[in-house]
């Protein structure tokens, strides 16, 4: 065996049980997270927001890390994913941006021509978010398991910004997608760069992996996903190839576009509960990890009910290739003691390609 | 020529566009109307809102008639539909709903035992609900237009009632679809049963087809909408089958489900955006006409790039079996200028199969 053959080996036996499986290896068990893990669901996370905003906790590397960590050390998940929220980046730039509780980001300044563009300039999280880089440093050094960086996807951060806050029709933003075109990839193209430059320095300063946030994008159809939003997120995922780390997209009800998605070329697709595991990964085609996608009410349903839906997600599983996660985030009102059972069930598991 | 022959070529001559087209005939012009195209997109309706409740214009033949009738006389759409909402049935039994300005409907005493069942007594329209059939025959006299009868279907009116109102997830009511499923099947034989009533109603009066309404379907999994939706459907579809009006059902983002859609053997279904009319179609198998689906958001976009997302819908248009449509109700800030130049754009298109 050749010195490299050895330090590969070395290398691939000391990855972590998620990103293995992220880039399509053999685990010994399932990785399990929740997308949400951090959040309203722990007391613990509940307590710290009694003295702080998201937002300020975002910026206090010590309480970012510290949230970051409660459900890795409350779950035993595999993974801790940095708290965050997908505008931070536009906030570190200056966008007028608050998250207002009960609504979500609400934008002063929305962007509806050419000239409102000037409030997107280049996002420089040495300078521009220095706690960024402090709080994935720190969460490094603590956790035992990899941390996931992570970001927002341009179309889900245009619809925010030219709706001015959160949207169920996006109409603006679609309006704008269908009418200026021009304008439209001018807005994504910068919402791109300024997501791989988010990613890029979490990645350096330690993060293992990386996932991609595009919640809004099941609002488009196959057509409008493919002229409107493609282009942007393969300049976002281009620019991430290099790095090494594996890169999850994730977009609920995003199940008529995975062919699309597959373009990209993600690492690992996130699946919602109504996609099931072998049609997204026959869907996608070869080479893409999936993520997912116990339906997350299950939660609120008696053990045997839960461990029976459990089941069900395991009995499809590829065993190669696939993220244990719940199909969306944990919803606010779901019991920890439940979500740490989860994992329980799938650590339980044999993957059965060791 | 025989003549029940001569009699069934007359009464298809006599049949209005709408019925042809939802019958799978062919037509001169393709019909199309908007749902929720009576609503707050008009001055006229916001002008009846100043002096009565949605709940109260319900109640009201007069007004009810009134609004009804709106859309018919400004845009020249091809059908008339009920203005009612899909919990008035409950209400008329004596559920206690309200419907919340900018909430929608509440319900005081939420389902979550068996004995929260006894509030869902057979609906008896006659008796519950003298004005529902007044105000179908005031429409029906004045109308130039067929009208299209309208109900809620069993799993979204069982999210209402089970939530106590609306909800993003449905968690409580797929938790008690998953855990209980005998309850559960109790719950949506009882609304299906509402439904039925109501429909066979408002055909009696002169309704000339029935459109159900599924908002929340899109939600569900395949696997979840076949054990715990399609019974309910089942039923519900079965009892309207000697009705001789044609069947329509909608529901948001159901386009994973149109192969269990099918299995109830709707007359026509509505697609939303996200589903090409074409692929629809191919994915339900002969037999069934399409409502739809021209993206809700394309009302704000200005005229070349609506009028180009128009010939789209209508390139893909089968011309026989095809009602125009848009993809989802229409927005409440859509301009009723831009709707009507839609209904001149579709009347102007050639089915080419006359």
């Amino acid at each position: 065996m050749t010195s490299a053959a050895v330090e590969t080996m070395r290398s691939e036996k000391l990855a972590p049980r998620l990103v293995r499986a992220l880039r399509g290896e053999p685990v010994d068990r399932l990785p399990v997270w929740f997308m949400r893990q951090a959040g309203r669901s722990l007391p613990e996370y509940r307590e710290v927001r009694k003295g702080a905003s998201l937002m300020e906790i975002t910026h206090r590397a010590e309480l970012a890390a510290e949230v970051t960590l409660q459900p890795v050390r409350r779950h035993g998940v595999d993974a801790a994913i940095l708290f965050s929220d997908i505008v931070t980046p536009l906030e570190a730039i200056g966008v007028p941006i608050e998250i207002k509780p009960g609504v979500g980001p609400v934008i002063a300044t929305p962007v509806r021509a050419a000239g409102d563009l000037k409030q997107l300039r280049a996002f420089e999280p040495q300078s521009d978010a220095p706690w960024l880089i402090e709080t994935i440093e720190l969460i490094c050094r603590e956790s035992p398991v990899p941390l996931i960086g992570f970001a927002g996807a341009p179309f889900t951060l245009a619809s925010y910004l030219v709706e001015g806050g959160p949207s169920r029709s996006h109409a603006r933003a679609k309006a704008m997608m269908l009418s200026e075109p021009q304008l439209w990839r001018e807005l994504t193209d910068r919402l791109a760069d300024i997501a791989v430059a988010s990613l890029r320095a979490q990645v350096a300063a330690g993060a293992q992996a990386v996932q991609v946030f595009d919640s809004w994008v099941g609002s488009l159809s196959v057509a409008q996903y493919r002229e409107g939003v493609l282009p942007g997120l393969t300049r976002l995922f281009g620019e991430l190839r290099d790095l090494g780390a594996p890169r999850t997209y994730f977009g609920l009800g995003s199940g008529h576009l995975l062919e699309e998605i597959a373009r990209f070329e993600p690492s690992a697709v996130g699946l919602d509960w109504r996609v099931p595991l072998s049609e997204g990964r026959a869907r996608l085609g070869a080479g893409f990890a999936v993520q997912g996608n116990l339906d997350p009410v299950t939660v609120f349903c008696p053990e045997p009910v839960l461990a029976r839906e459990v089941a069900k997600v395991l009995e499809d599983s590829p065993g190669i290739g696939h993220v244990f996660n719940l199909g969306h985030g944990v919803l606010p009102e779901s019991d920890p003691g439940v979500l740490t059972h989860i994992v329980e069930l799938v650590h339980q598991h044999d993957p059965g390609v060791q």
